[in-house]
Protein backbone atom coordinates (compact mmCIF):
# COMPACT_ATOMS: atom_id res chain seq x y z
CA UNK A 1 0.00 0.00 0.00
CA UNK A 2 2.96 2.37 -0.11
CA UNK A 3 5.16 3.62 -2.73
CA UNK A 4 2.02 3.46 -5.24
CA UNK A 5 2.43 4.64 -8.92
CA UNK A 6 0.22 5.51 -11.77
CA UNK A 7 -0.03 1.49 -12.88
CA UNK A 8 -0.18 -0.29 -9.38
CA UNK A 9 -2.64 2.51 -8.08
CA UNK A 10 -5.88 1.12 -9.34
CA UNK A 11 -5.24 -2.30 -7.83
CA UNK A 12 -4.52 -0.54 -4.58
CA UNK A 13 -7.87 1.69 -4.77
CA UNK A 14 -9.83 -1.20 -5.63
CA UNK A 15 -8.26 -3.80 -2.73
CA UNK A 16 -9.75 -1.40 -0.28
CA UNK A 17 -13.27 -2.01 -1.53
CA UNK A 18 -13.14 -5.97 -0.31
CA UNK A 19 -15.18 -4.60 3.08
CA UNK A 20 -18.26 -3.23 0.79
CA UNK A 21 -21.41 -4.86 1.52
CA UNK A 22 -23.49 -4.06 -1.11
CA UNK A 23 -22.61 -5.88 -3.95
CA UNK A 24 -24.06 -3.59 -6.50
CA UNK A 25 -22.46 -0.11 -5.60
CA UNK A 26 -18.87 -2.86 -4.77
CA UNK A 27 -19.70 -3.27 -9.36
CA UNK A 28 -20.55 0.38 -9.77
CA UNK A 29 -17.59 1.54 -7.97
CA UNK A 30 -15.08 -0.70 -9.28
CA UNK A 31 -16.00 0.23 -12.80
CA UNK A 32 -16.32 3.75 -12.13
CA UNK A 33 -12.74 3.64 -10.47
CA UNK A 34 -10.97 1.92 -13.45
CA UNK A 35 -12.83 4.09 -15.61
CA UNK A 36 -11.24 7.50 -14.45
CA UNK A 37 -8.10 5.85 -13.45
CA UNK A 38 -7.62 4.60 -17.25
CA UNK A 39 -9.11 7.76 -18.59
CA UNK A 40 -6.14 9.59 -16.45
CA UNK A 41 -3.55 7.19 -17.96
CA UNK A 42 -4.19 7.25 -21.28
CA UNK A 43 -4.34 11.13 -21.96
CA UNK A 44 -1.82 11.22 -19.35
CA UNK A 45 -3.52 14.06 -17.37
CA UNK A 46 -1.42 16.68 -16.21
CA UNK A 47 -1.72 18.51 -12.63
CA UNK A 48 -2.85 21.55 -14.26
CA UNK A 49 -5.98 19.80 -16.28
CA UNK A 50 -6.35 18.09 -13.37
CA UNK A 51 -6.81 21.64 -11.31
CA UNK A 52 -8.51 22.65 -14.19
CA UNK A 53 -11.08 19.43 -13.79
CA UNK A 54 -11.20 19.93 -10.42
CA UNK A 55 -12.50 23.99 -10.41
CA UNK A 56 -14.90 23.03 -13.35
CA UNK A 57 -16.65 20.12 -11.63
CA UNK A 58 -17.27 22.74 -8.44
CA UNK A 59 -18.21 25.48 -10.48
CA UNK A 60 -20.79 23.00 -12.02
CA UNK A 61 -22.21 22.24 -8.17
CA UNK A 62 -22.09 26.01 -7.78
CA UNK A 63 -24.45 26.24 -10.44
CA UNK A 64 -27.10 23.82 -9.61
CA UNK A 65 -29.87 25.54 -7.45
CA UNK A 66 -33.60 24.17 -6.87
CA UNK A 67 -34.59 25.59 -10.35
CA UNK A 68 -31.19 24.58 -12.38
CA UNK A 69 -29.40 21.35 -12.64
CA UNK A 70 -26.03 22.11 -14.15
CA UNK A 71 -24.97 18.18 -13.62
CA UNK A 72 -28.12 16.86 -15.73
CA UNK A 73 -27.16 19.32 -18.36
CA UNK A 74 -23.69 17.62 -18.37
CA UNK A 75 -24.57 14.71 -18.31
CA UNK A 76 -26.98 15.42 -21.57
CA UNK A 77 -24.47 17.08 -23.49
CA UNK A 78 -21.92 14.35 -23.17
CA UNK A 79 -24.69 11.91 -24.72
CA UNK A 80 -24.42 9.99 -20.83
CA UNK A 81 -28.28 10.68 -20.84
CA UNK A 82 -29.20 9.23 -23.72
CA UNK A 83 -27.06 6.29 -23.31
CA UNK A 84 -28.46 5.55 -19.96
CA UNK A 85 -32.35 5.96 -21.31
CA UNK A 86 -31.59 4.08 -24.35
CA UNK A 87 -30.53 1.01 -21.68
CA UNK A 88 -32.99 1.23 -19.10
CA UNK A 89 -36.14 1.71 -22.07
CA UNK A 90 -35.54 -1.57 -24.46
CA UNK A 91 -39.39 -2.19 -25.21
CA UNK A 92 -41.85 -3.92 -27.62
CA UNK A 93 -42.02 -2.07 -31.18
CA UNK A 94 -44.78 -0.09 -30.90
CA UNK A 95 -44.25 1.36 -27.64
CA UNK A 96 -43.88 5.15 -27.87
CA UNK A 97 -40.08 5.97 -27.31
CA UNK A 98 -38.55 7.47 -24.32
CA UNK A 99 -35.96 10.35 -24.47
CA UNK A 100 -33.64 12.46 -21.46
CA UNK A 101 -35.73 13.94 -19.41
CA UNK A 102 -34.01 17.04 -19.31
CA UNK A 103 -33.04 19.65 -16.32
CA UNK A 104 -36.38 21.52 -16.07
CA UNK A 105 -39.08 19.11 -14.53
CA UNK A 106 -40.48 20.12 -11.49
CA UNK A 107 -42.62 18.14 -9.51
CA UNK A 108 -45.27 20.23 -8.47
CA UNK A 109 -46.63 21.22 -11.51
CA UNK A 110 -50.07 22.45 -11.09
CA UNK A 111 -53.49 20.30 -11.80
CA UNK A 112 -55.62 21.11 -14.94
CA UNK A 113 -58.70 20.12 -16.62
CA UNK A 114 -58.94 18.49 -19.97
CA UNK A 115 -59.41 21.30 -22.67
CA UNK A 116 -57.64 24.26 -19.80
CA UNK A 117 -54.68 26.62 -21.13
CA UNK A 118 -51.32 25.48 -19.53
CA UNK A 119 -49.31 28.33 -21.50
CA UNK A 120 -51.18 30.02 -18.58
CA UNK A 121 -50.31 33.50 -20.44
CA UNK A 122 -46.57 32.17 -21.55
CA UNK A 123 -46.03 34.20 -24.75
CA UNK A 124 -45.98 31.96 -28.05
CA UNK A 125 -48.37 31.73 -30.61
CA UNK A 126 -51.31 29.24 -29.58
CA UNK A 127 -51.78 24.96 -29.98
CA UNK A 128 -54.07 23.46 -29.46
CA UNK A 129 -52.56 19.64 -28.31
CA UNK A 130 -54.58 16.28 -28.65
CA UNK A 131 -54.27 12.42 -28.32
CA UNK A 132 -54.63 9.41 -26.62
CA UNK A 133 -53.13 7.09 -24.40
CA UNK A 134 -53.59 3.35 -25.65
CA UNK A 135 -51.25 0.20 -24.47
CA UNK A 136 -49.05 -1.53 -26.85
CA UNK A 137 -52.37 -4.05 -26.99
CA UNK A 138 -54.49 -1.23 -28.57
CA UNK A 139 -56.56 -0.66 -25.68
CA UNK A 140 -57.25 2.93 -23.84
CA UNK A 141 -55.56 4.29 -20.71
CA UNK A 142 -58.41 5.97 -18.73
CA UNK A 143 -57.22 8.11 -16.57
CA UNK A 144 -53.51 8.06 -17.65
CA UNK A 145 -51.94 11.29 -15.65
CA UNK A 146 -50.16 13.35 -18.37
CA UNK A 147 -47.73 15.87 -17.08
CA UNK A 148 -46.60 18.41 -19.68
CA UNK A 149 -43.94 20.74 -19.51
CA UNK A 150 -42.40 23.77 -21.99
CA UNK A 151 -40.58 26.70 -23.04
CA UNK A 152 -41.75 29.46 -24.40
CA UNK A 153 -41.14 31.46 -27.59
CA UNK A 154 -37.95 33.06 -26.54
CA UNK A 155 -36.73 29.58 -25.16
CA UNK A 156 -37.24 29.72 -21.04
CA UNK A 157 -38.74 27.57 -19.02
CA UNK A 158 -40.86 29.49 -16.61
CA UNK A 159 -38.24 28.01 -13.89
CA UNK A 160 -35.46 29.78 -15.19
CA UNK A 161 -36.85 33.04 -14.85
CA UNK A 162 -36.32 34.56 -10.75
CA UNK A 163 -39.14 36.53 -10.55
CA UNK A 164 -41.76 34.35 -11.77
CA UNK A 165 -44.46 34.26 -9.60
CA UNK A 166 -46.86 31.07 -11.31
CA UNK A 167 -46.12 27.92 -13.36
CA UNK A 168 -46.69 29.05 -16.90
CA UNK A 169 -45.87 26.09 -19.75
CA UNK A 170 -46.39 23.41 -17.21
CA UNK A 171 -49.28 21.45 -15.93
CA UNK A 172 -50.68 18.18 -15.00
CA UNK A 173 -53.67 16.13 -16.85
CA UNK A 174 -55.32 13.24 -16.76
CA UNK A 175 -57.17 11.77 -19.56
CA UNK A 176 -60.36 11.07 -20.19
CA UNK A 177 -62.22 7.50 -20.11
CA UNK A 178 -61.14 6.90 -23.51
CA UNK A 179 -57.44 7.70 -22.65
CA UNK A 180 -58.16 10.92 -24.56
CA UNK A 181 -56.43 14.28 -23.64
CA UNK A 182 -56.48 18.23 -25.18
CA UNK A 183 -55.29 21.17 -23.47
CA UNK A 184 -53.99 25.06 -25.12
CA UNK A 185 -50.17 25.84 -24.96
CA UNK A 186 -48.23 27.30 -27.23
CA UNK A 187 -46.02 26.39 -29.89
CA UNK A 188 -42.70 24.66 -28.87
CA UNK A 189 -40.00 26.62 -30.64
CA UNK A 190 -35.95 25.37 -30.91
CA UNK A 191 -34.05 26.91 -27.66
CA UNK A 192 -30.50 26.74 -26.73
CA UNK A 193 -29.80 25.08 -23.25
CA UNK A 194 -28.67 27.41 -20.32
CA UNK A 195 -25.63 28.14 -21.60
CA UNK A 196 -24.51 31.18 -19.58
CA UNK A 197 -22.70 28.68 -16.90
CA UNK A 198 -19.98 26.09 -17.56
CA UNK A 199 -21.60 23.81 -19.28
CA UNK A 200 -22.06 26.53 -22.32
CA UNK A 201 -18.74 27.62 -21.64
CA UNK A 202 -17.54 23.85 -22.27
CA UNK A 203 -19.58 23.40 -25.21
CA UNK A 204 -18.07 26.70 -26.54
CA UNK A 205 -14.41 25.38 -25.94
CA UNK A 206 -15.58 22.62 -27.64
CA UNK A 207 -17.04 24.24 -30.91
CA UNK A 208 -20.47 22.75 -30.35
CA UNK A 209 -23.94 25.08 -30.50
CA UNK A 210 -26.34 24.52 -27.25
CA UNK A 211 -29.34 24.51 -29.37
CA UNK A 212 -32.25 21.84 -29.10
CA UNK A 213 -34.84 21.14 -31.88
CA UNK A 214 -37.85 22.43 -30.54
CA UNK A 215 -40.31 19.92 -28.39
CA UNK A 216 -42.99 19.54 -25.32
CA UNK A 217 -42.15 17.26 -22.87
CA UNK A 218 -44.37 14.45 -21.53
CA UNK A 219 -44.07 12.39 -18.75
CA UNK A 220 -47.13 9.82 -18.42
CA UNK A 221 -47.83 7.24 -16.15
CA UNK A 222 -50.71 4.72 -15.12
CA UNK A 223 -50.84 1.81 -12.81
CA UNK A 224 -49.66 -1.31 -14.36
CA UNK A 225 -47.24 0.47 -17.30
CA UNK A 226 -43.88 1.69 -17.67
CA UNK A 227 -43.94 4.89 -16.86
CA UNK A 228 -42.95 7.31 -19.95
CA UNK A 229 -40.32 10.65 -20.26
CA UNK A 230 -40.68 11.75 -23.21
CA UNK A 231 -40.82 14.63 -26.20
CA UNK A 232 -42.81 15.28 -28.81
CA UNK A 233 -40.20 17.08 -31.11
CA UNK A 234 -41.86 19.61 -33.91
CA UNK A 235 -41.04 18.59 -37.73
CA UNK A 236 -38.60 21.10 -39.73
CA UNK A 237 -36.63 22.10 -37.20
CA UNK A 238 -33.32 22.78 -38.20
CA UNK A 239 -31.62 21.53 -35.22
CA UNK A 240 -33.60 18.12 -35.19
CA UNK A 241 -30.05 16.42 -36.60
CA UNK A 242 -27.86 18.38 -34.26
CA UNK A 243 -29.72 18.30 -30.87
CA UNK A 244 -27.18 19.29 -28.16
CA UNK A 245 -27.94 16.62 -25.89
CA UNK A 246 -28.35 13.73 -28.55
CA UNK A 247 -32.21 13.11 -28.09
CA UNK A 248 -34.12 13.09 -30.84
CA UNK A 249 -35.88 9.54 -32.54
CA UNK A 250 -37.62 10.12 -35.75
CA UNK A 251 -40.88 8.33 -34.34
CA UNK A 252 -41.11 11.21 -31.60
CA UNK A 253 -41.03 14.14 -34.48
CA UNK A 254 -44.57 15.26 -35.32
CA UNK A 255 -45.98 17.73 -37.83
CA UNK A 256 -46.92 21.19 -35.52
CA UNK A 257 -49.84 22.31 -38.05
CA UNK A 258 -50.42 25.63 -39.10
CA UNK A 259 -54.20 27.33 -39.33
CA UNK A 260 -55.45 30.48 -40.07
CA UNK A 261 -57.78 32.45 -37.89
CA UNK A 262 -60.85 31.29 -37.46
CA UNK A 263 -62.84 28.43 -35.88
CA UNK A 264 -60.53 26.51 -33.14
CA UNK A 265 -60.54 22.91 -31.97
CA UNK A 266 -61.57 23.96 -28.35
CA UNK A 267 -64.79 25.56 -30.32
CA UNK A 268 -63.88 29.15 -29.78
CA UNK A 269 -62.71 31.35 -32.34
CA UNK A 270 -59.00 32.77 -32.63
CA UNK A 271 -58.18 36.20 -34.55
CA UNK A 272 -54.77 34.98 -35.31
CA UNK A 273 -53.08 31.85 -36.53
CA UNK A 274 -52.74 28.73 -34.23
CA UNK A 275 -51.47 25.42 -34.17
CA UNK A 276 -52.99 22.29 -34.08
CA UNK A 277 -50.38 19.38 -32.54
CA UNK A 278 -52.26 15.57 -32.77
CA UNK A 279 -50.01 13.10 -31.09
CA UNK A 280 -50.98 8.93 -29.45
CA UNK A 281 -49.02 7.48 -27.21
CA UNK A 282 -48.67 4.15 -26.63
CA UNK A 283 -47.02 2.93 -22.89
CA UNK A 284 -45.29 -0.55 -22.15
CA UNK A 285 -47.21 -2.35 -19.61
CA UNK A 286 -45.42 -3.83 -16.65
CA UNK A 287 -42.93 -1.72 -15.57
CA UNK A 288 -45.25 0.71 -13.08
CA UNK A 289 -41.76 2.42 -11.57
CA UNK A 290 -40.39 5.71 -12.97
CA UNK A 291 -36.86 5.52 -12.59
CA UNK A 292 -35.96 9.42 -12.31
CA UNK A 293 -38.13 9.57 -9.34
CA UNK B 1 -27.88 11.44 -35.21
CA UNK B 2 -31.49 10.30 -34.82
CA UNK B 3 -32.68 7.10 -33.01
CA UNK B 4 -29.28 6.96 -30.81
CA UNK B 5 -28.95 4.20 -28.86
CA UNK B 6 -26.20 2.89 -25.93
CA UNK B 7 -24.34 1.58 -28.32
CA UNK B 8 -24.14 4.30 -31.29
CA UNK B 9 -24.24 7.05 -28.87
CA UNK B 10 -20.85 7.22 -27.98
CA UNK B 11 -19.69 7.76 -31.94
CA UNK B 12 -22.42 10.58 -32.34
CA UNK B 13 -20.74 12.24 -29.32
CA UNK B 14 -17.34 11.96 -30.19
CA UNK B 15 -18.70 12.89 -34.30
CA UNK B 16 -19.95 16.48 -32.82
CA UNK B 17 -16.12 17.10 -31.67
CA UNK B 18 -15.19 17.56 -35.45
CA UNK B 19 -14.72 21.72 -34.90
CA UNK B 20 -13.10 21.68 -31.74
CA UNK B 21 -10.17 23.78 -31.92
CA UNK B 22 -7.96 22.79 -29.36
CA UNK B 23 -6.21 20.03 -29.97
CA UNK B 24 -5.45 18.81 -26.43
CA UNK B 25 -8.98 19.71 -25.13
CA UNK B 26 -10.66 17.13 -27.90
CA UNK B 27 -8.19 14.93 -27.16
CA UNK B 28 -9.26 14.77 -23.40
CA UNK B 29 -12.87 14.92 -24.21
CA UNK B 30 -12.62 12.12 -26.41
CA UNK B 31 -11.07 9.76 -23.95
CA UNK B 32 -13.51 10.86 -21.45
CA UNK B 33 -16.88 10.78 -22.88
CA UNK B 34 -15.41 7.27 -24.02
CA UNK B 35 -14.42 6.21 -20.67
CA UNK B 36 -17.96 7.82 -18.90
CA UNK B 37 -19.63 5.86 -21.81
CA UNK B 38 -18.16 2.41 -21.52
CA UNK B 39 -18.34 2.96 -17.46
CA UNK B 40 -22.50 3.43 -17.86
CA UNK B 41 -22.21 0.37 -20.30
CA UNK B 42 -20.12 -2.09 -18.78
CA UNK B 43 -22.13 -1.91 -15.40
CA UNK B 44 -25.77 -1.06 -17.05
CA UNK B 45 -26.74 1.61 -15.22
CA UNK B 46 -30.22 2.00 -14.58
CA UNK B 47 -31.76 5.07 -14.36
CA UNK B 48 -32.15 5.42 -10.86
CA UNK B 49 -28.35 5.09 -10.23
CA UNK B 50 -27.72 7.77 -12.74
CA UNK B 51 -29.94 10.13 -11.01
CA UNK B 52 -27.87 9.22 -7.21
CA UNK B 53 -24.70 9.83 -9.37
CA UNK B 54 -26.41 13.36 -10.30
CA UNK B 55 -27.46 14.11 -7.10
CA UNK B 56 -24.23 12.61 -5.14
CA UNK B 57 -21.91 15.26 -7.87
CA UNK B 58 -24.41 18.29 -6.91
CA UNK B 59 -23.68 17.57 -3.08
CA UNK B 60 -20.34 17.67 -3.13
CA UNK B 61 -20.44 20.59 -5.12
CA UNK B 62 -22.52 22.27 -2.71
CA UNK B 63 -19.95 21.11 -0.02
CA UNK B 64 -17.13 22.86 -1.61
CA UNK B 65 -16.61 26.31 -0.23
CA UNK B 66 -13.12 29.05 -0.01
CA UNK B 67 -12.58 26.43 2.89
CA UNK B 68 -12.94 22.83 2.26
CA UNK B 69 -12.74 21.58 -1.65
CA UNK B 70 -14.86 18.17 -1.40
CA UNK B 71 -14.03 17.15 -5.12
CA UNK B 72 -10.24 16.94 -4.50
CA UNK B 73 -11.27 15.08 -1.53
CA UNK B 74 -13.44 12.92 -3.80
CA UNK B 75 -10.14 12.77 -6.34
CA UNK B 76 -8.22 11.81 -3.64
CA UNK B 77 -10.17 8.98 -2.39
CA UNK B 78 -10.54 7.19 -5.22
CA UNK B 79 -6.86 7.06 -5.84
CA UNK B 80 -7.06 9.52 -8.94
CA UNK B 81 -4.58 12.24 -6.97
CA UNK B 82 -2.38 9.45 -6.38
CA UNK B 83 -2.13 8.72 -9.82
CA UNK B 84 -2.09 12.13 -11.46
CA UNK B 85 0.99 13.19 -9.30
CA UNK B 86 2.90 9.86 -9.62
CA UNK B 87 2.82 10.32 -13.69
CA UNK B 88 3.57 13.98 -13.34
CA UNK B 89 6.21 13.49 -10.96
CA UNK B 90 8.79 10.66 -12.52
CA UNK B 91 12.07 12.26 -11.60
CA UNK B 92 15.66 11.18 -11.09
CA UNK B 93 16.45 8.42 -8.08
CA UNK B 94 17.40 10.46 -5.45
CA UNK B 95 14.88 13.12 -5.83
CA UNK B 96 13.11 13.84 -2.57
CA UNK B 97 8.88 12.18 -3.94
CA UNK B 98 5.71 14.20 -4.54
CA UNK B 99 2.73 13.51 -2.64
CA UNK B 100 -1.30 14.55 -3.02
CA UNK B 101 -1.96 18.15 -2.87
CA UNK B 102 -4.99 17.72 -0.23
CA UNK B 103 -7.40 20.06 0.15
CA UNK B 104 -6.02 21.81 2.78
CA UNK B 105 -3.28 24.10 1.29
CA UNK B 106 -3.88 28.42 1.83
CA UNK B 107 -1.73 30.29 -0.88
CA UNK B 108 -1.57 33.19 1.79
CA UNK B 109 -0.05 31.57 4.86
CA UNK B 110 1.93 34.14 6.94
CA UNK B 111 5.47 34.84 6.61
CA UNK B 112 7.89 33.27 9.05
CA UNK B 113 11.28 33.95 10.20
CA UNK B 114 13.71 30.68 10.61
CA UNK B 115 13.32 29.40 14.12
CA UNK B 116 9.63 30.73 14.22
CA UNK B 117 6.52 29.04 15.76
CA UNK B 118 3.99 28.19 13.06
CA UNK B 119 1.60 26.37 15.26
CA UNK B 120 1.00 29.84 16.65
CA UNK B 121 -0.68 29.15 18.93
CA UNK B 122 -2.16 25.25 17.93
CA UNK B 123 -2.82 22.00 20.32
CA UNK B 124 -0.72 20.07 21.01
CA UNK B 125 2.94 18.64 21.72
CA UNK B 126 6.22 20.99 20.86
CA UNK B 127 8.10 19.93 18.37
CA UNK B 128 11.31 20.99 16.21
CA UNK B 129 11.88 20.52 12.89
CA UNK B 130 14.86 21.00 10.64
CA UNK B 131 16.83 20.57 7.31
CA UNK B 132 18.67 21.50 4.46
CA UNK B 133 17.04 22.13 1.06
CA UNK B 134 19.77 20.41 -1.61
CA UNK B 135 19.95 19.80 -5.72
CA UNK B 136 19.93 16.12 -6.90
CA UNK B 137 23.34 17.13 -7.61
CA UNK B 138 24.21 18.07 -3.81
CA UNK B 139 24.56 21.52 -3.87
CA UNK B 140 22.92 23.85 -1.15
CA UNK B 141 19.63 25.76 -2.94
CA UNK B 142 19.96 29.14 -0.30
CA UNK B 143 16.79 31.00 0.59
CA UNK B 144 14.34 27.65 -1.07
CA UNK B 145 10.91 28.78 -0.19
CA UNK B 146 9.04 26.05 2.22
CA UNK B 147 5.42 26.55 2.68
CA UNK B 148 4.28 23.95 5.80
CA UNK B 149 1.12 23.07 6.85
CA UNK B 150 -0.28 20.84 9.23
CA UNK B 151 -3.43 19.67 11.35
CA UNK B 152 -3.36 20.25 15.06
CA UNK B 153 -3.65 17.59 17.70
CA UNK B 154 -7.37 16.93 17.39
CA UNK B 155 -7.10 16.50 13.53
CA UNK B 156 -8.15 19.60 12.08
CA UNK B 157 -6.49 22.14 9.84
CA UNK B 158 -7.12 25.93 10.66
CA UNK B 159 -9.28 26.32 7.94
CA UNK B 160 -11.64 24.15 9.42
CA UNK B 161 -12.58 26.17 12.17
CA UNK B 162 -15.31 28.48 10.82
CA UNK B 163 -14.20 30.74 14.45
CA UNK B 164 -10.42 30.60 13.29
CA UNK B 165 -9.19 34.09 13.80
CA UNK B 166 -5.59 33.52 12.68
CA UNK B 167 -3.59 31.27 10.58
CA UNK B 168 -2.49 28.84 12.83
CA UNK B 169 -0.23 25.36 11.72
CA UNK B 170 0.55 26.82 8.63
CA UNK B 171 3.54 29.30 7.41
CA UNK B 172 5.87 30.03 4.70
CA UNK B 173 10.03 30.49 5.42
CA UNK B 174 12.83 30.75 3.40
CA UNK B 175 15.85 28.34 3.95
CA UNK B 176 18.95 29.87 4.95
CA UNK B 177 21.72 30.78 3.09
CA UNK B 178 22.73 27.33 3.11
CA UNK B 179 19.38 25.80 2.36
CA UNK B 180 19.15 24.80 5.99
CA UNK B 181 15.32 26.16 7.28
CA UNK B 182 14.23 25.19 10.98
CA UNK B 183 10.50 25.96 12.50
CA UNK B 184 9.12 25.28 15.71
CA UNK B 185 5.51 23.64 15.27
CA UNK B 186 3.79 20.88 17.23
CA UNK B 187 3.56 16.77 16.74
CA UNK B 188 1.66 15.65 13.88
CA UNK B 189 -1.13 13.12 14.39
CA UNK B 190 -3.09 10.90 12.29
CA UNK B 191 -6.44 12.37 11.64
CA UNK B 192 -9.34 11.70 9.22
CA UNK B 193 -10.30 13.77 6.12
CA UNK B 194 -13.56 15.44 6.69
CA UNK B 195 -16.24 12.50 6.73
CA UNK B 196 -19.25 14.80 7.72
CA UNK B 197 -19.74 15.10 4.01
CA UNK B 198 -20.65 13.57 0.65
CA UNK B 199 -17.96 11.84 0.09
CA UNK B 200 -17.47 10.46 4.16
CA UNK B 201 -20.99 8.97 3.47
CA UNK B 202 -19.17 7.15 0.10
CA UNK B 203 -16.19 5.87 2.09
CA UNK B 204 -18.71 4.45 4.76
CA UNK B 205 -20.68 3.00 1.95
CA UNK B 206 -18.01 1.58 0.78
CA UNK B 207 -16.94 0.19 4.18
CA UNK B 208 -13.75 2.08 4.11
CA UNK B 209 -12.07 4.31 7.03
CA UNK B 210 -11.59 8.28 6.40
CA UNK B 211 -7.60 7.92 8.44
CA UNK B 212 -4.83 9.14 7.66
CA UNK B 213 -1.34 9.17 8.56
CA UNK B 214 0.17 11.54 11.00
CA UNK B 215 2.00 13.72 8.54
CA UNK B 216 3.42 17.09 7.70
CA UNK B 217 2.79 18.84 4.21
CA UNK B 218 5.19 21.08 2.48
CA UNK B 219 5.65 22.81 -1.03
CA UNK B 220 8.97 23.76 -1.58
CA UNK B 221 9.87 26.15 -4.39
CA UNK B 222 13.06 27.45 -5.72
CA UNK B 223 14.01 29.03 -9.07
CA UNK B 224 15.17 26.78 -11.59
CA UNK B 225 13.88 23.75 -9.45
CA UNK B 226 10.49 21.58 -9.96
CA UNK B 227 8.35 22.61 -7.41
CA UNK B 228 8.24 19.45 -4.81
CA UNK B 229 4.23 19.30 -3.31
CA UNK B 230 5.04 16.78 -0.36
CA UNK B 231 4.43 15.01 3.06
CA UNK B 232 6.45 14.06 5.45
CA UNK B 233 4.97 10.97 7.29
CA UNK B 234 5.39 9.91 11.21
CA UNK B 235 7.00 6.69 11.32
CA UNK B 236 5.08 3.96 13.87
CA UNK B 237 1.39 5.56 12.90
CA UNK B 238 -1.07 3.12 12.72
CA UNK B 239 -2.57 4.14 9.31
CA UNK B 240 0.58 4.07 7.10
CA UNK B 241 -0.56 0.97 5.19
CA UNK B 242 -4.07 2.04 4.58
CA UNK B 243 -4.39 5.85 4.17
CA UNK B 244 -7.87 6.79 3.23
CA UNK B 245 -6.04 9.14 -0.11
CA UNK B 246 -3.22 6.33 -0.74
CA UNK B 247 -0.12 9.20 -0.21
CA UNK B 248 2.24 7.11 1.63
CA UNK B 249 5.75 6.67 -0.02
CA UNK B 250 8.34 4.68 2.07
CA UNK B 251 10.86 7.59 1.02
CA UNK B 252 8.70 10.09 3.39
CA UNK B 253 8.21 8.29 6.54
CA UNK B 254 10.56 9.77 8.97
CA UNK B 255 11.08 9.30 12.82
CA UNK B 256 9.36 12.24 14.93
CA UNK B 257 12.31 11.57 18.26
CA UNK B 258 10.82 12.18 21.87
CA UNK B 259 12.98 14.21 24.27
CA UNK B 260 12.14 14.46 27.73
CA UNK B 261 11.54 18.02 29.43
CA UNK B 262 14.95 20.09 29.34
CA UNK B 263 17.26 21.83 26.65
CA UNK B 264 15.71 22.46 23.04
CA UNK B 265 17.33 23.13 19.65
CA UNK B 266 16.14 26.84 19.58
CA UNK B 267 18.24 27.63 22.77
CA UNK B 268 15.35 27.41 25.08
CA UNK B 269 14.39 24.91 27.49
CA UNK B 270 10.94 23.31 27.68
CA UNK B 271 9.35 21.51 30.77
CA UNK B 272 6.95 19.19 29.01
CA UNK B 273 8.33 16.75 26.64
CA UNK B 274 9.16 18.08 22.86
CA UNK B 275 9.72 15.90 19.56
CA UNK B 276 12.29 16.66 16.79
CA UNK B 277 12.04 16.14 13.18
CA UNK B 278 14.97 16.19 10.87
CA UNK B 279 14.73 15.77 6.73
CA UNK B 280 15.71 16.94 4.06
CA UNK B 281 14.59 17.99 0.63
CA UNK B 282 16.04 16.82 -2.73
CA UNK B 283 14.59 18.80 -5.58
CA UNK B 284 14.86 18.44 -9.40
CA UNK B 285 16.56 21.36 -11.33
CA UNK B 286 14.73 22.05 -14.63
CA UNK B 287 10.87 22.80 -13.89
CA UNK B 288 10.22 25.84 -11.99
CA UNK B 289 6.48 26.21 -12.40
CA UNK B 290 4.10 24.16 -9.87
CA UNK B 291 1.62 22.05 -11.59
CA UNK B 292 -1.09 22.84 -9.43
CA UNK B 293 -1.36 26.77 -8.92
FE1 LIG C 1 -36.74 20.92 -23.11
FE1 LIG D 1 -2.99 16.63 5.52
Amino acid sequence: MRNLDEETITQAVLARNVDMKDRRLKEVMTSLIQHVHAFAREVRLTEEEWAAGIQFLTDVGHTCNPCRQEFILLSDTLGLSTLVTAQNHRKPQGCTEATVFGPFYVDDAPEYELGADVGNGMTGEPCYVSGQVRSITGEAVPGARLEVWQADAEGFYDVQDPERTCAQGRGTLHADDSGHFRFKSIVAECYPIPHDGPVGRMLEAMGRHPWRPAHLHFMISAPGYETLVTHVFRDGDKYLDTDAVFGVRSSLVADWVRHEAGKTPDGGESDIPYYTLNYDFVLNPGRPIHANR
